[in-house]
């Protein structure tokens, strides 16, 4: 038996590419749904300057009205010091920082050098596990890069190595941000990294850009264990990489882990009406395809399932 | 490394839930330019009743028509000895019967019991090899069933074993007619069908229905051989089951299969360009990815890729 458990992005890489910005109310309601649809651990906002990435304004707002249940673990996205301290302020339980595998990317998207994302990383873990929350740190594009292509993955053991050595933080999140990986990547980063990092537990993020992402996160089982991002709805993506399309849906991944006979806690049903509550918020069609073609087997009215 | 063969089903499965119908020449087209692609098995046709499945007429003219080429087979899809008969008059090299593993399903999509498509299939199989064609016989619906759910996968053996003594086929091909399947099921069926058909190369056809399509087909290259069938575009689906949808992509198995290093000397851009000049065709939008996303690495005008 796996022991996988899903992490819900929607509430920060779900909402965060999308044109229509909701109300604060909206992404409080967003996020009390995933909770009562049994999801423990949620990325609920990101402390970016909300000019550069205006749906992820009111963080602080957003924090103040979440439902505050045992065993619910809020993660907030910070880049630097100044994001941990509105992180702080606002009582999330987890950080996430972000470090970039190549040199193009960190340079268009965060305007600095990949040596500098690893330093704000190790700054912000050591800081926050100071202040008694729990870290992760998120390599970005550690499957490809929109800009230069292939990444090698010894850059990924590399930046692993020495976020371990610097800050070790709790979990080290691997991001196939523009969703180029197959499975083959996913085993040899998982065995690099754990090579790199022993002990650390692993991360995944996925996006399902060209119809592999699915079959990445259901790869993460063959190593025994790990948590996986996933969007109720499959909204997504990055407003600075191209092309970019929305991360693996919650409810679709539910469906695969349910019917292998991995228990996540999740109710699918839940995620499926939390789905179709953000389509009518977003005004947009739900990528996610269980709420389309319906949970197996299904009882019918007929009698027949 | 291993061993995966493409099987090109868009001119069978991928066109025959579609309603805008193609002519007997457009057909042709679709069939030359996946040959033009490098793909080398082709399910070009099927000879079912066309007042049953429409877009299935002209059978003979489609395989009047196909270039000829060193190296391509044709299968045409065989039901009985009626169609067998059109079949050996078409001169198609391979035939593939239809076996269902549940009773429901064989009642309402084929109008008889499981036990008489075990016995048709049989005999189709006997004769197509007398008259020196090579013969498939698929076991649709092996992963789950719209009217009863769950299937036994002893269900499955047993029917293997039947056909495997009766008749032994040249392949036996597991369906997942309406996408409900999971890796770990393919992963038991392999093993399955390995033990009560020892030495029968397996053929996999997969639907991306709740998402879990393409995890399904790489699973296939666990067992280090087999051969998958996918459709250009993503078009597809069955008539008779519902809320079926399409087949997987050619092109984003291509993709996928390109990046884990498995060679199957098909051309993607050739299967790119061909989903969409079928999508002009059909008046439907393409819902294969990569047409959209693009390949990965992919040179750009500014000389990154």
């Amino acid at each position: 038996m796996s022991d996988v458990q899903l992490i819900e992005v929607g509430p920060r890489d779900g909402l965060q590419n999308e044109q229509t910005l909701l109300s604060v109310e909206e992404k409080i309601e967003f996020i009390a749904r995933a909770v009562d649809a049994g999801v423990r651990r949620i990325e609920a906002v990101s402390f970016v300057n909300p000019k550069r990435v205006p749906q992820m304004a009111g963080a602080e707002e957003v924090m103040a009205g979440v439902p505050r249940v045992d065993g619910v673990s809020y993660i907030g996205l910070v880049l630097n010091r100044r994001g941990l301290d509105r992180a702080l302020a606002s009582a999330v339980d987890e950080v996430n920082a972000v470090v970039v595998a190549t040199e193009a990317f960190s340079r268009r998207n965060q305007g600095c050098s990949v040596e500098d994302t690893v330093s704000a990383a190790v700054d912000v873990v050591r800081d926050a596990r100071a202040a008694g929350l729990a870290t992760t740190v998120t390599i970005a594009v550690a499957f490809g890069c929109p800009f230069t292509g292939e990444v090698d993955p010894r850059r990924i053991s590399d930046i692993v190595a020495r976020l371990t050595d610097q800050a070790a933080p709790d979990e080290i999140a691997l991001a196939d941000t523009i969703g180029v990986g197959v499975p083959a990547q996913v085993r040899d980063l998982a065995a690099r990294t754990t090579d790199s990092a022993p002990g650390i537990p692993q991360r995944w993020h996925f996006h399902n850009t060209r119809n592999t992402g699915y079959a990445n996160a259901l790869t993460v089982l063959d190593s025994g264990a790990g948590a996986i991002d996933a969007s109720v709805g499959g909204f997504g993506g990055c407003p600075f990489a191209p092309s970019a399309t929305g991360n693996i849906a919650s409810e679709d991944l539910v469906y695969a882990l349910d019917r292998s006979e991995v228990i996540t806690g999740v109710d699918m049903q839940g995620l499926i009406d939390t789905a179709a509550w953000l389509g009518r918020a977003l005004d947009k069609n739900v990528p996610a395809l269980l709420g389309r073609a319906g949970a197996f087997p299904a009882v019918r009215a007929d009698g027949d399932i």
